[in-house]
């Protein structure tokens, strides 16, 4: 039975201070070290192993995934790292918090932008700080000045039927270790939720979700490893 | 001008044991941890920056390489893990310190073997549990039971010309994080080294060392980081 294991990277910086985050590369905090490790050892005792592991060009993502391996003592396992695989960009609201946000904004664009699933924030300023142009990983990549969370979804889908499915149809035992809008992209795919349903999906940080598949990757079963 | 960085793992418990190592995968100790960070610290100080990564499949050589990356922040680089760069398997000496190898085949032995390029160790028992028939990660690859230098060289050598080599021509900067004895295969390869001179050549962990090469890949320069 093909198994795939969802894990959104423990708590940021930026969790921590309530700022939108997006395609910075803001590394985790001491407890989201410890919520990565905690997940590893979980994921160890409950018998879970894997062949494949997949993760975001992001530091809080991969760090995340180095330590879930380094409990399990996995680490020679294959890491294949894909920007498509990155956290959803916020546009202009990056390194907002949200005070700063509805100031800059006002309260009813926030709640528009909270509920909406195609309405993308405001472009980045050509002149903002957190411009990436010059981010050599992302060098030949048409890096997105916004996203909604729909054309997240546009990139990360495309990813995920390219190299993650033919690995759990090969019956490779796989986990992702991402962010909370690019695993909000897989599991609407997965457990088939609607448009409107999927804003509200909330994914806790270093919680290791597991999709339990058919032959054909419909889902049979998702659950959270710590509830079993 | 292409560049290769090779580094050997910073110290593992079984290195300040003093005990043969070789395929058992033994973790990094403390002082092994740091002397990683500060390789990865000094490669950054000094604008050394790379394109791809290569590794074994033990922890104490991608964890190295791990930390290197985490304070290079270029965990996001590709890497990719082999067991062809593996440590040497030393046979019936794994486990053993210097005076228990004495012990069990005696001072004149120990001599021949610390001197010798083609000689290798005696097989690791059948019943020895240092045994690796059952780990994952040798899934499909015929284990060596015991390996001398010459022999270890026959299998990191043509894993660099399939796969470092083809990096290095096509202009990436290339570290690779590895062990003693594999960066001795390497080291030879590049530096011309005698074959009874190759086993004196001393590689000291958390050393980055650079070879500068010319566009056919021979040597221009070699030196450690720390020198420059």
């Amino acid at each position: 039975m093909p198994t795939l294991v969802l894990l959104r990277h423990g708590q940021s910086q930026w969790n921590l201070e309530n700022r939108f985050t997006g395609w910075w590369d803001v590394d985790l905090t001491e407890l989201g070290v410890e919520e990565a490790r905690a997940a590893g050892r979980l994921l160890r005792d409950k018998g879970y192993d894997f062949d494949r592991c997949f993760t975001s060009v992001q530091t809080r993502a991969i760090r995340t995934l180095n330590l879930v391996l380094e409990e399990m003592q996995r680490l020679w396992l294959p890491v294949t790292k894909d920007w498509r695989l990155n956290e959803r960009h916020y546009g202009g609201l990056t390194g907002l918090n949200k005070q700063e946000m509805i100031d800059k904004v006002g309260a009813e664009q926030v709640k528009i932008w909270r509920r909406s699933f195609d309405v993308p924030p405001p472009p980045l300023d050509d002149d903002s700080p957190y411009q990436l142009a010059g981010d050599r990983r992302y060098a030949g990549i048409h890096i997105p000045n916004t996203e909604s969370l729909k054309t997240t979804i546009a990139r990360v889908l495309p990813y995920f039927e390219a190299e993650i499915a033919p690995a759990l149809k090969r019956g490779e035992r796989v986990i992702v270790a991402a962010h909370g809008n690019s695993l909000r992209a897989l599991e609407k795919h997965l457990s088939n939720i609607a448009d409107d349903e999927i804003v509200g999906l909330e994914i806790p940080t270093g919680q290791p979700i597991v999709y339990e598949l058919d032959d054909k990757l419909q889902k049979l079963d998702r659950f959270y490893v710590s509830e079993r």
